[in-house]
């Protein structure tokens, strides 16, 4: 559900009311059942879930039911602003995911993927979780992924007729870090988990693109020579591994061959090459991939929105869109 | 004319065929005029200009004619490929129109703006001009500018009602030495000098949004210190200057926020960031401007295409877009 006091509910809530969706696999919303039904009623749905205590047994007898909310019964409906409970309590409704991923094929409390509403970071700090600056953190420590990676992916749409997939070799740090970070082996990396999550999209032999660094991608040295030192050699690697991978391309055009087209997926050097396109296409519509996981893990491109909650304007598009590609995920690994 | 063995005769055909927009102005074209006659023939288009010999006197007598073509004429037409002689005259060409724009105002040889048409770099290095990578720098050069900048214009059009205007604060260096470039002053003059060509383009009171940067405009510090370190600053100077100047805005959003018409304008810190949205919303279609000049002077964001060229299937939108806005700016100018 992410922070109980943000948009998640509202959210999670009206794109599962699509049945086509709901029948798509089996969820299981964790959080206060008492959000999910102010959500409803808020949005006029009549609720179409099954709600247990989120410790009970009874989880064997819910798998005839769509959606089962794990109810995280508090007192009180929390705020929509950063406050202790709400850092604790979405802090550990991630946590009890993890758990669930982390439990064996068979066992009943085996969840294949996870979807994770918007929390509040200075909720989570406020709560003692200051270490994680957010999920994604969280998630690679509990599952000591020894390699991850951020994944985004545009639905079609307008500008973007077969959609964009963007993965990024370096993320948070600033700008002119790069040239302390950047390796062979991170855009190795990069193109080798965005080939693999590609594959689990159902993209049997994916078309990879990789931009430059440098404007015009270097123009053979004159402007830079990450391309030849550290992109190129990493290209040829991963060619050799035998995957479909070209570049590198001057980052000022690549994207607009990929979403006419011409690949499957662009390899971005950096957080604003590879989220520029992304956020200019599908700004309330892109969804987030943590990508190197041994689960299928994805989130919705925007925060709590705390200005707009429990006030029914929350649009669900991109919760719609994160939910739809966990189920795709999944099922392209084997999983569902 | 730009290479007369590219798409350039072929473009501005097309583009000044159309009734309306050869009305607009009085254009001259400078270049071979059988490379003219044969785009129109190709096109199927009747020859609508007058020629003279580009050293004639008669140019005083040439004022009733929309469009007179100055005529360059060579022993053959160039081939639709590097060489020296499309290097040395495309190159003549530019000269002679910075030349003419250096006029005194109510010289009849004066121009008040200059549309250059794709050349080869390639070309200007065989000719002996290697000196001069491009159009800006014989611009800037010959003008003895002191500064100016890059600017695009997107046109409205799908997934951009409002297009989008970008100036460049960093151009053509490797990204990693953009710590060594960047200054306050230099993002103040991208600042000010979009700021007139917006007044130019009959914009009164400009919008201006900054874009940081660093990932998330550096997130408080967290994520670099140059929004901190430079860019505030300069937007302080530009705000006490009088302008309409906000940021530094994640670079991730602001073009998102600016097509949908929240902004007239996004200074980029650097190449990629700017054109990456430029190029994805238009990428045939975006007019460059050169700004910081006394002239105006366009281009279309495009090269010669020797690989189409002479085969009809060069699109003019871009050069129609880049004659428009020349017209709109020399107007805004008070030059027309």
């Amino acid at each position: 559900m992410g922070d109980p006091g943000g948009i998640g509910p509202e959210v999670i809530v009206k794109a599962l009311a699509e049945p086509g969706l709901r029948r798509s696999a089996h969820f299981r919303v964790l959080g206060p059942a008492r959000a999910m039904e102010r959500a409803a009623e808020l949005a006029g749905i009549e609720p179409f879930w099954w709600k247990i205590d989120h410790g009970s047994s009874l989880i064997d007898t819910t798998t005839a039911h769509d959606v089962v909310v794990l109810d995280y019964a508090g007192d009180d409906l929390l705020p929509a602003q950063a406050n202790r409970a709400a850092g604790d309590l979405s802090f550990r409704l991630v946590d009890d995911a993890i758990t669930a991923a982390k439990r064996e094929p068979g066992d009943p409390l085996r969840v294949d993927g996870i979807v994770t509403g918007p929390i509040n970071k200075q909720a989570w700090s406020m709560a003692g979780h200051g270490r994680f600056p957010g999920h994604t953190e969280l998630l690679t420590t509990r599952f000591n992924a020894k390699r991850s990676a951020m994944f985004f992916h545009a639905p079609p749409g307008e500008g973007a007729p077969h959609g964009l997939n963007v993965i990024l070799a370096t993320v948070h740090l600033p700008l002119m870090e790069i040239r302390n970070i950047l390796t062979i082996g991170k855009v190795f990396d990069a193109i080798d988990l965005g080939h693999e999550a590609c594959r689990a999209l159902g993209i049997a032999r994916p078309r990879i693109a990789v931009a430059g660094l440098n404007p015009h991608a270097g123009e053979g040295g004159i402007l830079g020579d990450e391309e030849t030192r550290l992109i190129e050699p990493a290209i040829r690697l991963a060619q050799e591994a035998g995957m479909d991978v070209r570049g590198p391309f001057p980052g000022d055009t690549v994207f607009n061959s990929a979403v006419r087209g011409a690949y499957d997926l662009v390899v971005a050097m950096y957080h604003d090459q590879g989220l520029i396109p992304v956020k200019l296409l599908a700004r309330d519509r892109a969804v987030n991939v943590t990508v190197g996981l041994p689960t299928v893990r994805t989130s919705p491109d925007h925060g709590t929105a705390f200005d707009i909650a429990w006030k029914n304007r929350a649009d669900p598009g991109s919760m719609k869109s994160a939910i739809e590609l966990a189920v795709r995920m999944a099922l392209g690994k084997g999983h569902v």
